[in-house]
């Protein structure tokens, strides 16, 4: 095989393996470190990203100028100020105040031979995060990392490569300066997405692979991963109004899901109405949004929204919208809002509006979402809001992390024993 | 591409998915049953494993006809007879009899705006058991699965098809005894590897699969795989005997650890020997292991052992020999025998003997492996005697579970989410 790689391939095999190379090595210094060293370069990190924060504002400013292509919401993503800037230095601060986790014992128990038998918390190791546009990414997975204990690969987009570069450094000037090596954060120098297919190959040297951006990049990354993924594709999240909801909390619930933030994973993409309620909502629902959402409704919904609702076609079920665009659909109570969303959900967040608490229950018991809400808005689906700190990313597959994912889905357990001598029979 | 696929492969593909679709359609059945309907599923299967008794022997002696050609060691493993068929119902009782998971209320945090939220404990879905030999993986991989509320798919060897045949179909009579859908356990019908391939692709209706068996079929199934995978490939472990050991003690677990069962994963394999103790304690070792175990050393360990021991070679100290082979390294202290670990080791199991309390912690603190031990055999890696009950297999990488695995392991936590009408601000 290897004479038929062409030159420029190898060479990026080349440098990816390097870059992986000396992050595993720097991995062992960072799970050997103290709670307090590690606390103190993400300090350190916070304090270098404020005082750098001409340099980023430039670097940013390079991206900008490059950037006019790109659409409204990404150059927004992309965009950095003093204030923004900031605000990443905050966040990293509040992960540096987060509860310590390394060396936690999460159980003990004696065997009956005498055997104490520990489960104690450790880091990943190397973590991998492949990203778009959001320069923010950077500090914020940098961090967390560092505060696992974990050793940290980013590959950002070439549309935020500049700021990247200006942030890493600073992340690098403070692990320099609290004394750990700069290694343990690593900025992959290119930003092609054969990089990305090397990288990802590398399963001897890094544990975990997280890709956060569009639903194309990370099924590239699923695609060609040895290394473990954690992932989701996409958001396709449901609310269900229930024939017992109360439906001005419906309706808050509804526009505060679907409007807040529209870009979002957890923003509301399709409505499920219940029959029973459906003549008496649709109508309210249609006045609360109006020239705000478009509604794509089926048959029933249209008939009872009137022509502002346009006809919804069986893609409007898989949509994730990303916009200022609902689907609604007329279903038979709680077995026809599950079977829905059983049929096109993406095991992300799916909320149900009732007053009725075994209908609730039965909801939140046989939907098989990563995060199943009654009452509440889908947008609440996020790390920070469910209590796990700053977030690395959300899983829609079920194995290591469901849901949304803290600095904790970046550590495992391992097994201590200790004996006096015992041998097996 | 479709034209360019062979017709067989094509039929196997084909064969697998509905396998496949099947177990994921059964799989949303078991997670919704009650914990006395698993229960009663479980204790039903014990039963008719023990009422078929006659029919599962005589299958297995179909396949004990057709194995002459096979190794005297996996011939052993191979072979079932009254006891053996008896300790797999017994097996499935106590899995059976183990504390109910589904449900359980891992946390519950009240959020300042009066959010509740909980992790509540779920079935992973669908698992694919891959395997070789060994018949009793089928009841105890299929009990494990039902009693965690997952669907399960097993693909056993070609060796032990007759007899896999016979106790899945055991399996299925508990299941409709118990009105839970047989295709919960399914056994592929076809034992060539390009039917593992199809099956491993498929990860729009698999959850995990765990292979079990040869590094080469291990490797295989990674390589293959779209379908996380928890697995190890081999179990290298140590024994360090430090300066400050008890000699007797030491011996005690060296002998045991290798040669209790030499051919299990969690055999030891490499001896390391501190300099300061290994002119007392390697003659003694030698005594100990006379004309039981071949050991193979480096230049110190054969000047201070005498004859007897060989020369070991490199390869050596990556060797899973699971024959009574022993290599024994001499090490400068402690930090000689972790560089030695952190190079050569698998990150299964290593344990430390030592009377020094400060050199125990730092060993199982700077040790990586799953399972790390002070003054304790080696051997004791394995989810029974740590106190997981019945063992679904041992994972050596650090995602979702690291260590020997249970039916725990078989589980994840989602996010439930009860609120009160709040919306995101």
């Amino acid at each position: 095989m290897t004479q038929s790689i062409p030159r420029q391939e190898l060479s990026n095999a080349q440098i990816v393996r390097g870059v992986a190379e000396a992050a595993r090595a720097a991995a062992r210094m960072v799970a050997k470190a103290s709670a307090a060293q590690r606390t103190a370069a993400l300090v350190a990190i916070a304090d270098a990203i404020d005082r750098n924060t001409p340099t980023i504002l430039a670097a940013n400013a390079r991206d900008m100028a490059a950037a006019h292509g790109l659409a409204t919401a990404m150059q927004d993503r992309l965009r950095l100020d003093k204030a923004r800037v900031a605000a990443l230095a905050r966040a990293v601060r509040e992960i540096a105040a987060a509860p310590e986790l390394l060396g936690r014992i999460e159980k003990t128990e004696a065997r009956p031979n005498g055997l104490e038998v520990q489960r104690v918390r450790i880091p990943l190791g190397v973590v991998a995060m492949i990203y778009e546009a959001r320069p923010n990414v950077t500090t914020d997975a940098a961090a967390l990392c560092l505060k696992s204990g974990n050793a940290c690969i980013l590959r950002g987009g070439s549309e935020a490569i500049e700021s990247n570069r200006a942030l890493a450094a600073a992340v690098r000037e403070g692990l320099a300066a609290a004394k750990l090596p700069v290694d343990a954060v690593q900025l992959v120098p290119m930003t092609d997405r054969d990089a990305i297919a090397e990288l990802v190959k590398l399963d001897d040297l890094i544990d975990l692979c997280i890709p956060r951006g569009g639903e194309g990049l990370i099924r590239y990354v699923a695609e060609h991963a040895r290394v473990p993924v954690i992932k989701h594709y996409k958001g396709v999240c449901h609310v269900f109004v229930h024939a017992a909801a109360d439906p001005l909390l419906a309706l808050r619930i509804v526009d505060n899901a679907k409007t807040s933030r529209p870009g979002v994973c957890n923003a509301l993409e399709t409505l499920l109405v219940d029959r029973a309620i459906a003549p008496a909502f649709i109508p309210s629902l249609v006045a609360q949004l109006a020239g705000r959402v478009e509604l794509r409704g089926d048959d029933t919904a249209r008939s009872l929204g009137g022509p502002t609702v346009r006809a919804a076609t069986e893609e409007d079920w898989y949509a994730e919208y990303l916009d200022l665009i609902l689907a609604v659909r007329v279903v038979d109570g709680l077995d026809g809002a599950i079977s829905h969303i059983e049929r096109y959900g993406s095991n992300h967040t799916e909320s149900i509006v009732t007053t009725d608490q075994a209908a609730a229950e039965r909801f939140l018991r046989e939907v098989d979402s990563s995060t199943v809400m009654v009452n509440a808005s889908t947008r609440f689906a996020d790390g920070g809001e469910l209590g796990l700190g700053a977030e690395i990313g959300i899983s829609t597959t079920r194995l290591h992390a469901y849901g949304p994912m803290g600095a904790e889905g970046l550590t495992t357990t391992k097994f201590v024993v200790r004996g006096t001598g015992q041998v097996r029979t």
